[in-house]
């Protein structure tokens, strides 16, 4: 049973590798009404595309996103929305050389032992250029939340051993866009931008971490007793490539609190029930109760570095696996678009979900 | 759209609440012809059971299961197996006093919000005794999972500040169970379960980690793209009461490494192909690649503690929630089974789903 | 990939053999706030339960429904809500003969191929006596359904030969409860019955319809394109052991009409919009236009006899069924909750459905 | 929850709309190592194409297929397989006549209710345009079920008051693509065709009737009790477009047969069981026993004619619907293909859930 589907009410379908014809995405579940804006799709992608800064791989891909069904004149009609991106840049050369060699971290082997046959070209379908489609879903999800006043933040606060200094609450999330590297604060990025350079100057990767941002979130979204709101959250978040590790509010830091410190308190501050602090991140047994969402996401270094590699072929002999191509010394600045559509994706869902409640 | 099932061949439905007549669950899609030996159901609910030891709640609960269909002459038939474990130490009583009140960090308000009723004894739905369901169903899913030699270990390898110093391929597993904490390690369990006794004598509680280590799992486990093997066992994992944070293979120290460091070199030993590193932690493009998987699961302390806390009640008026009833210092030892459970369910039911990939 | 499970929002889950400790039903996804009767609930499997008249088999079965969760203090509490009936009267001796042997018509053969194994007392789970589980299920159902004002009514309308010769529009549902056939017109009930006593003196059985009526269903119901309003009735009711056939509206009727014979005019009475005649049975394309919903649903002779059949035992010899037990010479008039009770399942299931369209 | 996808584990959703861009299909679940023919599915999607004859529309589609992911050099890999159309004969003036009326026996109204937006264009999703997906799709599916040696063959079998007069065991269905009513009997196929061109003088149109029969059909598909074999076809069966009725094996004629008659004996025919008589149609209790596979399905007379009918516009008032455009005065010869597709997308899910059961 394959799993190229995400979402229950709200579902997307993903299709299209990295070198075919194009990739897309078909939403089922979307409401009728909304208003969708093409363009405000094309600017998510534009912040995910590559070429976009030097931080980031030389490739060039335009990623002009088609919108091919259920929007009539400007609205959602309720129909399946399939949205299709060219694709443009593929230089299927580049590739052949890695057809028959298992690429050291990458899902070569796996796939070939799985299905018995690959499309090799930049990865097929296990290229992050995969999570363009789910750009341009979450883009249509974010129109839905921002309908009702649900904000989504997401920024770049580690990369390598620099690690944004400010307590989640205390960062000014509108800095984001302001660097090239995504982090929502300028002089930190400035040393994140440096170390990177450095990073990419020794043909090499490094990791980092994305933290996330949600606000004016109703009260009640998450199902018991599998469907918790951050289980759901840890899923599409470990769903998108590279990704290791997830933790929300206090995270793994919880581990060594005691609970009488760890509890939030409720205080009913002029009717609204709030909470003191806000190590829950949000979510009480899985269910938002309407303080700010945040969680972390860890990524790891990419796998393709500029550098030779020892690896094994598929007829399992010894081969070097060479540094080519035009590839991300850090995937977290690109990835910032790509965490903000997951965590839309979400909670549109559960937003929809939540309407047949009670 | 309600969330109380979990997996998409190998199916669970858990129902029943914490003070109500019982909880059980229905399996759907057990295979035929798998052995089901009752008394192994048993002996895992009896690692999960509440008064088993003095680092966890006295309360006494026997947890006796009991099938109700799917098994026939000690043979799954195919259908659905229902698995059904009486409440019997239902002291309804204890929790008259939260009927109104809502407790710091427990589910309280956000069930009262979004379904505008609440069974509140003792948390209904929300308490943790619904896992004792999802380890009943773990017990048959490990069945499965033994007749292909997988084996599934998980164990306490952090309490509060407490860690034990070992690499996940240096840890014995079989020491797990040689101590009331449940960590493979008995000098740093000593530490932990002293550790544990002075939190409880302050009334108090404390997080953990639970490490987990699988074996032998097959290549070609989890589904490109969102049903990545890794993002269900997030799932699962975050799906368990207190959780806070997952990281599978190198988690969030990968960060700060880089690709030439992280990056897993292919061998060829004897014609199996293995990774003489292993941060990938056996999963590669959502895919398991044979190696052993690994991941840790972060627990908040638990909510209850013995201390009075000022809080709100259902009227927004200020109230105080005091420290009653008998519960865990320490929630992890008692995790540790349904954590096997959760990873036992996702694995089984990948194992299914692979079985129509070509 | 198993298929005990039925409904998309409101999805039920049943479980249990005929001879086993028990049958039973997961209810996931009622909205919270219902009130629940159980009662109610004991009414409707009384309605379906055997012995209850000459006509039907005379096994006493007392089908005690118990809810084992999901209802606080008489209300649904939008936990899943488990329903228990506890199997008495199994006489599992009457059932040794048929364990190697291959019924004519029944479903030995097949589950026991498909499986490799099956619990061969009185059919296991393709035994009819699953269906006390729906019927319990869509008495929940009904009590959603009934607070919206709709209204579903089921009746039998032909045994063997004997049709009832009405409009469905001019039925008076009221009568169906006021005999033992369940027929809406006391004369040809009679005839009815007289011509089953018929049958079952010859120890044969004999096959019937049962209508379907439905009013008060709102404008919206029904997804396009798969999930029409009408393709969900069909498999609900094709899922009634026995079922052989599905019509609605016009049905097979409308093969030899002409267009402008059987397109429906548009009216508007007082601001309503109706239409002149209803060959679309309430439903255009998929999706209910607030007329009346009817349809047919045909059901074979029941396949157990009361007299000897030549067969073939599971080692593929020759050998004799021999017709012993007591069944039903006629399975429509205890089969008429079990129609409604999968028609308020569809209903309810798109009713909530619909919350998510706009 | 919307209803565009359709299936399990080969899943399908379909999208577009018949004057948008373009239709097309994501097919998530094909196995990997299909060999994938374009030209089949050219095949068939030319054997539902409007205008392919005298019987048919005039309208002129070339419906050309293109597989835009999924398949690398000529099979399948596992992936997802998107399949493209693009519109191209979309005369949207012809239906700007409609924007604001509803016509009769269409889904005007209900999608205007339901979405509270419309693409009124030629009937935007509700066209039976969008069974070009679904041919397509079931091109793929009847590849792999022509690997185990399955066929599918559809027939018309009825047109208004002419009816084939053959046992379906009898029937040739080679014959069924030598004449343009695609009956499976030359002068039966003459009769009707003079029938229909009568009813199209008439500016009228006439329903008929489709039977479907399958052979080599294994023992074991269809999933216990809800996913019954038939109720699956049943389902894909009313999802058509027209479509009011589906009865298999004896159908509505089994209501007045008794048992006795009814019931297919079994016999052991050199070591492989068959049943003497097959009245059930190939499917005992669900499950596929070997025999052929048979059914019905009734279509309703095409609701748009080429006559001026009385209706009522979006805002209640009086209209009329004039007779224009270009349709077909029978839809049965054009939907023999999407009859024969969805059979075959049901029994292709089926053969790949058996996968699972032991």
């Amino acid at each position: 049973m394959a799993g190229n589907t995400f979402g229950q009410i709200f579902r997307i379908t993903t299709f299209g590798e990295s070198h075919g014809p194009g990739i897309g995405v078909v939403i089922d579940g979307c409401p009728a009404g909304i208003s969708v804006d093409i363009d405000v799709i094309q600017k998510e992608l534009d912040r995910r595309k590559p070429g976009q800064s030097r931080v980031t791989t030389q490739r060039k891909e335009e990623d002009q996103a088609i919108i091919q069904s259920g929007v009539f004149e400007g609205q959602s009609t309720g129909m399946p929305i399939s949205i299709y991106i060219k694709n443009k840049d593929q230089k299927s050369k580049d590739y052949s050389h890695i057809a028959d060699t298992y690429r050291p971290s990458h899902a070569d082997m796996v796939y070939d032992k799985k299905y018995g046959i690959r499309d090799y070209r930049g990865g097929g379908r296990s290229s992050a250029r995969e999570t363009a489609a789910r750009v341009a879903a979450g883009a249509i999800a974010k129109m839905i939340l921002n309908q009702s006043g649900i904000e989504i933040h997401a920024g770049v606060t580690q990369v390598g051993h620099i690690k944004l200094d400010k307590n989640i609450s205390d960062i000014n999330w509108a800095e984001t866009e302001n660097n090239i590297i995504r982090c929502p604060d300028g002089e930190t990025a400035k040393k994140m931008e440096d170390y990177i350079m450095e990073v990419k100057k020794d043909g090499d990767t490094i990791g980092g971490v994305i933290s996330c941002h949600i606000v004016n979130v109703p009260v009640g979204l998450g199902e018991p007793v599998f469907d918790k709101l951050h289980a759901d959250l840890a899923k599409a978040m470990l769903s998108i490539n590279a990704v290791k590790g997830f933790e929300y509010g206090s995270g793994f830091s919880s581990v060594s609190m005691r609970g009488s410190e760890h509890n939030d308190s409720w205080e009913n501050i002029d009717g609204q029930l709030t909470t003191k602090t806000n190590y829950s991140g949000g979510i009480q047994g899985g269910i938002s109760n309407g303080m700010p969402i945040y969680f972390n996401v860890a990524f790891k270094p990419v796998a393709t570095i500029m550098k030779d590699q020892a690896s094994v072929n598929s007829e399992g002999e010894a081969s070097t696996v060479s540094g080519k191509g035009r590839h991300d010394p850090c995937v977290v600045p690109r990835a910032v678009p790509i965490v903000e559509a997951m965590a839309a994706l979400v909670i549109v869902d559960h937003l929809l979900r939540m309407r047949v409640n009670r």
